[in-house]
């Protein structure tokens, strides 16, 4: 929560604005973004729909406000520091043991957002930019970086989609420590390869 | 559409039972599995609601009727039959130049209904077990011929996450067959190398 002496808020609308995000990350996570609504956001936070435009001024900038990442960046800037030979290996871990294991319904909620609403999609777009892009821009060599930290998150997500939500076996009930194990080496190669 | 003579329904019939799917496909597509009922997909295929439920008696069978999985799996078979030391990069093309680029539309329907719904995430878990699972476990040999097909099909879900639905940028933009290029490689390693 923010400060009310830094920020120059009255206690009492620093702690609605945060009731009004906490409504809005449960409502986005298990609804949609289209599935939830200024109104709806308003009424579970117990508060007016005014109020909630007053602070956010749209459902869009409500959602952006609301979106957290599944991850935190010191910690994938650890990840992202040390042995480059083992990288693929702790990025591994990384997911199956930080993101997938302690944030999925974070995961799912963005997931959820995403695939049903493009604006949605959009702002998760920028703050993966703002945020594990820029990271492995500044951790990883050569012009290649971006993409190559693409390619392992597009195949993490999907691991995601197969254990979280598909559920299909036999790879759903695979324990993290063996599919860390089988995904390592081919993170290891779009980490660290040369990309023909 | 059924041949009438075959079925020995009248022409009408299944010529409403088709209305039926298709408006169904189209709903279940754009608003996911929640946000379709069957009073909707019967006021605009033009059908009493009863007729829908005479049909299918409800709508997670309404949905696993309607349910059409992105390739065909004769397609799949002649992809999988053939020279073992290249099925990561003829693998790669079939995602990448038919289920991503014909069937776009049909892969973001299921996506949104899996996120959205566990029901519909079980019958489309359903089906690829019903369909690809079965194939592969014809065409790869060995006990870990189901595994390797997830933990392709994941990778390749989340390479169509990320440029059809995130669109992150680089790899978003790249042409196919710069993808196919990049990600052939861990798919034969998946298919054919031996899982630690």
């Amino acid at each position: 929560m923010l400060n009310s002496a830094r920020t120059g808020r009255r206690p009492g609308e620093s702690g609605s604005r945060e009731a009004i995000l906490r409504t809005a990350r449960t409502l986005f996570a298990g609804k949609g973004y289209d599935g939830t609504s200024v109104r709806a956001v308003a009424a579970r936070a117990g508060v007016d729909p005014g109020l909630v435009m007053h602070f956010f001024g749209s459902k869009a900038e409500l959602f952006a406000h609301s979106l957290e990442l599944p991850f935190d960046p010191a910690e994938l800037e650890e990840v992202l520091s040390g042995d480059r030979s083992t990288l693929g290996r702790r990025i591994a871990t990384f997911y199956l043991k930080r993101v997938f294991h302690d944030r999925a319904q974070t995961v799912l909620s963005l997931l959820r957002s995403s695939v049903t609403n493009a604006e949605a999609a959009a702002m998760l777009r920028r703050a993966v930019e703002a945020s594990a892009i820029a990271l492995l821009r500044r951790h990883l060599p050569g012009r290649d970086a971006a993409l190559r930290g693409e390619l392992v998150a597009s195949h993490m997500m999907g691991v995601f989609l197969a254990r979280h939500i598909l559920r299909i076996e036999p790879l759903a009930s695979l324990d993290e420590d063996r599919v860390i194990e089988l995904v390592a080496p081919a993170l290891q190669h779009y980490l660290t390869a040369r990309l023909r």
